[in-house]
């Protein structure tokens, strides 16, 4: 499958969830088997150096996490919502448009040292996979850079997460949104 | 590695949310490499005749559905809480402890005759995989069975997905909690 097949297989939704917006939806390309397939090889291609543990961030990115940590054979380690995980957890605040919400990663997930691959279905403004590298960093992982199915390379995730010294590979990108 | 190796890798958390209930946290299977790929073979093996789709449950649900869809090669569709799909929505209530909650499916992600497998990460009473099967059999899809990495026979999920004719298969159980 071509990356023009597989960018093809993303659905836009014009308007959503506020006029102007134009909703990339990867619901489409999981449908498909053999993109689902197809994504995950070519996302896994992009690792050349194993990391450890693939962090997949809640929800969306619990897919493409499990899709690397089978194909390069890494345990996979849940950032979650907080509230969400039963452990004893450490958290993190992100921004919102409006207002801030908090990720948590259970304390003994990531042991210091561990190299570790942040994962998530789309990169948009970077905050969910900053926070996500702050409770790695704290528990003494190393963060081995992110990937992403999409990249929205105009709202400026890239480049944050390249000032934190974390490179994100991406599929596919959609500009001018 | 045997049933009881990947048994061993689910931790207890006793009194969790709350006293006398022995919280079984698949986090701690999902961390370990090979006990991520081994649950993944292992259930993938008990498919015997290979769906269209698997169908995976929010959020903890879309690892299990992730690893059996690439596994066998299908499909994933999406079964979120509702307001979390960009698209045209059905949705199901089902009952938790108190008061309701709802599960909903994009519209058009199921085709008329498609076989469909339920998955989920832990069969507990049965409450969201019966909302799932009832939003997979309005769009006139057939529900083949269910997956889990674990069930709680005690809370009587199995038998009401049975009775419902949907036949659930589990990689393990935790019974007497």
């Amino acid at each position: 499958m071509t990356p023009d097949q597989l960018r093809a297989l993303v659905r836009t939704i014009p308007d959503h969830p506020k006029p102007g917006i134009m909703f990339r939806d990867v619901t489409t390309l999981l449908l498909d088997p053999e993109g689902l397939a197809a994504a995950a090889d070519a996302l896994a291609a992009t690792v050349t150096d194993k990391p450890d543990l693939i962090a997949a961030i809640d929800a969306r990115g619990f897919i493409v996490g499990t899709a690397l940590a089978l194909r390069l054979g890494c345990g996979l380690l849940l950032v979650r919502k907080d509230g969400k995980l039963p452990g004893e957890t450490i958290a993190e605040d992100y921004a919102l448009e409006y207002g801030t919400d908090r990720l948590a990663m259970h304390v003994d997930a990531c042991t210091p040292g561990a190299r570790v691959l942040i994962t998530d279905d789309l990169l948009a403004t970077g905050g969910t996979a900053l926070a996500a590298a702050r409770l790695i960093r704290r528990a003494g992982g190393l963060v081995t850079g992110a990937r992403f199915f999409i990249d929205l390379p105009d709202l400026g995730g890239g480049a944050k997460l390249r000032a934190e010294g974390i490179e994100p590979i991406s599929l596919m990108d959609f500009a001018g949104d």
